[in-house]
Order: structure tokens, then C-alpha cells, then sequence
């Protein structure tokens, strides 16, 4: 439904559930229905009005950003019966909230707050589905971040060289980004080298790059709410069998999970194409994390991609696809790309090479 | 009780509240009680026996990190069953969980697993209350961590010059923290000129130094999982009456908390003092957040420094005090400090200085 805001969407599928009331309180979720950016603030949607609660730091830059919305302000002790009376003066007797967000300790004083005046109902993810197919603006605006990483890499490439540490490799890659105009980064860099690329979440330390070892470069950037996602894996010198044969191994992967993405797939057979192409190489055991995940508003969001995934693909899906294989005492390789799900095949948003020779440093 | 690991101190804390079993699942908790210091992981204290659950991602890091904890690598549809394996094992009826962190879903997923064996008790704050009074080790790392802060402050300051934009000054920030050794800020630094300052959690945008305007930097460093956290406000040029009336209720009222802090005063009071401060130059109105709250693993946590607290300070308490007064459509004062409670006063950590004329650009 192009050209209808999201409120608008949330209500139509709130009706398909006869939900006429929901408080909204994962942060990515408001900044989605609302634009507001700060990091204290809820949504409440009732029958004809939006309202949105924030704290009084954030007086001003609510009143700025959010459009559409009443907006209130009622931190700390005032935000639960500030809530049940906006229910209770809407005629709620059920409000909806996101299970896999509200606190035990929330719900029960949201609970008792709303005692006599409406129950809690646990809601489905309405608004995280919405958010799982990206509008036409969306996807401009996330194919242009997706470039941008590239970019990023691309010059944060021409300063490594050996002898050079993890952390230093960290600096030049954050200062890179900043000149680019990205200050904040999506998630902090995993920036591994040698042996450390054998663990999936290393931080930049001490590590310095070695002859025919892995550098492991896992960074996003994010600007405007929304986040980038990519991994090269490189080889300083000499190619060691081992590290052709791993290297090989997870391009082969990624590109047997590529060629099968398009709308109606379900996220689970693609992982499992990763997978079963690791295995033909005796890899698939290695291959410790899942394939990948929806990224927009959040670096991890619906859907996911692993074997007990349920999500089906579908078209304006952003999603990552990042297989990769560990050797304790040794290394590892993955390779990360954003790629947009189209009705009949996939568009990888990133460019960056990642031939083993293009990877060779 | 100096020399007593964390885990032996909330194990007879467990016996006061006849609690022999205990999820922890924040990760600040879980990284105090096992050093590990990943994004996904949960401690399972037994009797006898304590426990870290991770994801594969993790099993190199935790097996390198962890210390005197069994490691069980059981991420997604596992953790449950595997935490109910361990109840029964142990003979637990009774398992206490987080009440602030366990969200719904996870409450509802974990007792459906757990039916049968153990029921779901909201704990007190058992780990956090552990975590308020810091041992000598951390008062030595936060310590220091504030000596840095002043001086990337320090550094940074040296480059401050008329027509640099609010996100140049917030490279600069971060490129000087990363040369000192931080290549990860407490928060995304609030880096905020002229009116913009009027908003208390302002990003850096394309704001300017101005003649008269304030510049407020708000910023912290994090360095072996432990923050910073310090405030200054700058004046370019001329410092006009309102800019000097503003400045000096927000140093005064600081200095009247100050005063009062030390073991055995309510948090309250202390944020009642700065109030009063300010309330006899008629500012009171506009400072619109909390004193301040407690610094360390989490950049907010206990104790809380506000009208409502209900907290009492004790020696090696470390919190911030932070007034602030804040004018909309001309820009605003903070004055933040990290200070150590002590048993006859309190030790201010952070040493930047913080008369007006010191702080002028």
C-alpha cells in the first residue's frame, strides 16, 4: 500500500485482529510509526488517535520530529496511569502489547494501573511485520547506505598493512566512516585477525595481521535510524591451502543461498542451501551461527534466517546473507552481503569484491 | 567484604531471601558475576553449582573469559529446556528471575518449560544491589577511566574554534578518545550548540559555535566494560547576563548536592538540594531530568538520584550529579560529574574544571 503512512497500515491490520487499543513500546517500532528518534518513548494506539509518550528531556525534540501524534509527556511513576487514562477516556476494555519487549516487572504495573478500566492482551508483531517489507523510500534509503559501506571499506582497505593492530585497523575504519558522515556506527566493528577470526564476535584488541592468516571485517553503518551490514574476510600474503579451501567452501555458500532467494521461499530452505553447501565440503559443522537476519530500523530484525525459521521471503525484504566457518586455533571466513528479495530472484545492495583474490591484501 | 567473589557475596545474599535458584539475565549482571563479556549469555546460580548458558558464536570467547562457571552453549529454542534440565538436576521448586529484564514472552516460554519442576519467582534486585557499592578493584578502573575523560575533554577542547559544526566537534571527540586507547563511547556523545543545548539529549547535527550561545558536550568513555560519563558547558565569545545567571545557578546548585553527599543521605535529598539551588534563581522549573544515577557496568544504573528515589548512598557508591536548566529557543546549562560517595563526604573523579570563566572558548 504505497503512499499510506504506517499508522494507517498498523490500524488496518489492528482491525483484522479486532485489537482496538496498543501501547508500542520497542523503540525501532516508534521511530517507524512516529519518526521519533529519541531513546525514551512509547506509542499508544486508540480508536482515532495517536499518542505518544516521551520523557520531559525530550519535550522539544518530540514536538520537532513527530507529526501526527499527540504527544505527552510523563516519565518515571506518571506513565502508567497516564496510560490507563487515555484508555479508560477511549472506552478500551483490551489493550495490546508487544510480549517480546514489555518487561514481567511493566506488565504488572501497567496491569495494575489498568485495573477496572481494560485487560492486557499479548499482541502479534504487528508493527515488526509492517517493518519486515521495506516501502520504495526505505529501500532508496538502505541501497544508498549499502554504497556508502562499500565506500568505506574500499578506503579503509588502502591503509592496512602488516604489522598493523586490531584496534588500529578499528580507529582508521570508525574515522573512514566518519569522514563519510556516518559518526555512529551500527554495531561495533568485529575487526579479527588471525586466529581471533575464529570467533564470530571478536572485538578489535591486540591481534595484528600475519602472513596467510584471515583479517575478519564485520561493520554497518547507520544514518537517519537506519542500519548497514557487511563482512569481507581478506588474506595477507601467501594463500595457504586451507585458507583457499575454507575461503571457497562459504563463497560457494553464499551464493548457493543467493541463487535460490525470491518472494514465497521460505527463509529456512535458504539457510539450509548454505548449509548443504558447506557440507559437501565437510564444513557445514563449523558453521556455528544462523545465515542471516532482516536489517532496516534495527541491524537484527524479522526475518530470520536459520533452520527453525518460520518467515517466508517476500518482495522488499532487505535481509543479510553471511555464512562463515570457525577453526578454533586457526581462523575463519565470512562473507556478508544486504540484499533486497524481489518477486523473481534478489538484488545484493552491497558491492563490495569478494573473489579470494579480490580479498588478497 | 573485600577478597569474596561476586558469586560468593549474591549466594549469601540468595540465603537471606531463602532463594536457591537464580536466572540472571542482564548482561551487566551476568558480565560482573562471570567477567564474560559478550551480548548473549545468562548465569543460572544452583546450589553449588553456577552456570553460563551462551550461543555458538560465543563458546571460543566464553571458554577464555569464564571463571569458576560451567559453560553450557545452548542459544535459541535450546535455552529453555536446558534451564529446566537444570532445575530438575538440581532440585530447585523454586527459580528467581529478573523481574525488570525477563520480558513476557521469555516469562511465559521459560514457565511453560519449567512446568512440572520449578515455578518463576520475581527476585529482588539481588546482583544490582551487589553491583551499587563498588569494590576497590572498580573504584581503581573508574577512577582512572575519569582521569582519561578529563583529558580527551582536555584534548578535544584544543580544537574547538568558531564555525566548526556540532558533527565536526563530534569527530573530533571520538578520534581524540581513540587515540587515548577508547574506541567505543559510553553513548553516543550529545555534542549540542546554541539553542540545540535546550534539548538534553541533542545529537550532533549541523549546529554552530556561535558569539554568546552555549556549546554543551556530554560524553563518556568505555573501557573493560566500565563507563564514563561527564558534562561541560562552553560559552564562545561574550558571556551575556542570561548565559551567566544560567551558569551559575547550574554551578551552584551542583555544589549545593555536592555538599551534602555522603553515606547515609537519601538520594532524594541530594536531588532536593540541587532543586532548592535552583529554585531561588527561579530556574527550578526548567530542569527537567533526574540529579543524576549510579555509574559502572551500565552508564545508568542504581542508585537513582531523583525526587522519587527511594535509595540511601553508601561509601563506595559511584554516581554522577548532573543539574541542568534548560530554556527553550535559546539553549541550556548541564554541569556533570562522576563522584565517589564516602563515609564523611565524597570525592568528585572527574577533574575538568568548571568555574564559567574556565570553561569560555
Amino acid at each position: 500500500m504505497p503512499g499510506t503512512s504506517p499508522v494507517a497500515r498498523l490500524r488496518a491490520r489492528m482491525e483484522g485482529h479486532t485489537l482496538r487499543g496498543l501501547l508500542v513500546t520497542r523503540l525501532a517500532d516508534v521511530r517507524y510509526l512516529s519518526g521519533f528518534s529519541g531513546s525514551s518513548a512509547a506509542c499508544l494506539i486508540l480508536p482515532g488517535r495517536s499518542l505518544i509518550f516521551t520523557d520531559a528531556r525530550y519535550r522539544l525534540q518530540s514536538n520537532a520530529e513527530v507529526k501526527g501524534f499527540g504527544v505527552r509527556v510523563a516519565g518515571g511513576r506518571e506513565f502508567f496511569p497516564r496510560i490507563a487514562d487515555e484508555c479508560r477516556r477511549a472506552g478500551i476494555h483490551k489493550l495490546g502489547f508487544e510480549p517480546d519487549v514489555l518487561t514481567w516487572a511493566m506488565h504488572r504495573g501497567l496491569g495494575n494501573a489498568l485495573r477496572g478500566i481494560a485487560s492486557l492482551i499479548p499482541a502479534p508483531p504487528l508493527v515488526e511485520k509492517l517493518r519486515v517489507v521495506k516501502r520504495p523510500e526505505e529501500i532508496i534509503v538502505l541501497s544508498r547506505l549499502a554504497r556508502v559501506t562499500d565506500t568505506v571499506l574500499w578506503r579503509w582497505r588502502g591503509g592496512v598493512k602488516e604489522g598493523v593492530s586490531e584496534a588500529e585497523l578499528e580507529g582508521r575504519l570508525l574515522a573512514v566512516a566518519r569522514e563519510e558522515g556516518f559518526s555512529e556506527p551500527a554495531f561495533r566493528p568485529i575487526v579479527a585477525a588471525g586466529r581471533h577470526s575464529a570467533m564470530p564476535h571478536h572485538h578489535a584488541g591486540r591481534g595484528k595481521l600475519a602472513e596467510g592468516a584471515p583479517l575478519l571485517l564485520d561493520f554497518g553503518l547507520c544514518g537517519g535510524g537506519y542500519n548497514s551490514d557487511l563482512t569481507r574476510t581478506f588474506c595477507w600474503g601467501k594463500v595457504t591451502k586451507r585458507y583457499r579451501d575454507l575461503y571457497t567452501s562459504v563463497f560457494e555458500a553464499q551464493q548457493a543461498a543467493l541463487d535460490i532467494i525470491r518472494a514465497g521461499i521460505p527463509a529456512s530452505a535458504v539457510d539450509a542451501a548454505a548449509r548443504d553447501a558447506l557440507r559437501a565440503h565437510g564444513f557445514e559443522r563449523y558453521f556455528s551461527h544462523s545465515l542471516g537476519h532482516g536489517i532496516g530500523l534495527e541491524v537484527h530484525e524479522a526475518p530470520r534466517l536459520n533452520r527453525e525459521s518460520g518467515d517466508i521471503l517476500e518482495a522488499g525484504m532487505i535481509i543479510t546473507v553471511e555464512p562463515g566457518v570457525y577453526l578454533e586455533g586457526w581462523g575463519g571466513v565470512r562473507i556478508e552481503d544486504m540484499v533486497l528479495v524481489e518477486e523473481r530472484g534478489c538484488r545484493v545492495l552491497t558491492a563490495s569484491p569478494k573473489g579470494l583474490e579480490d580479498n588478497r591484501l
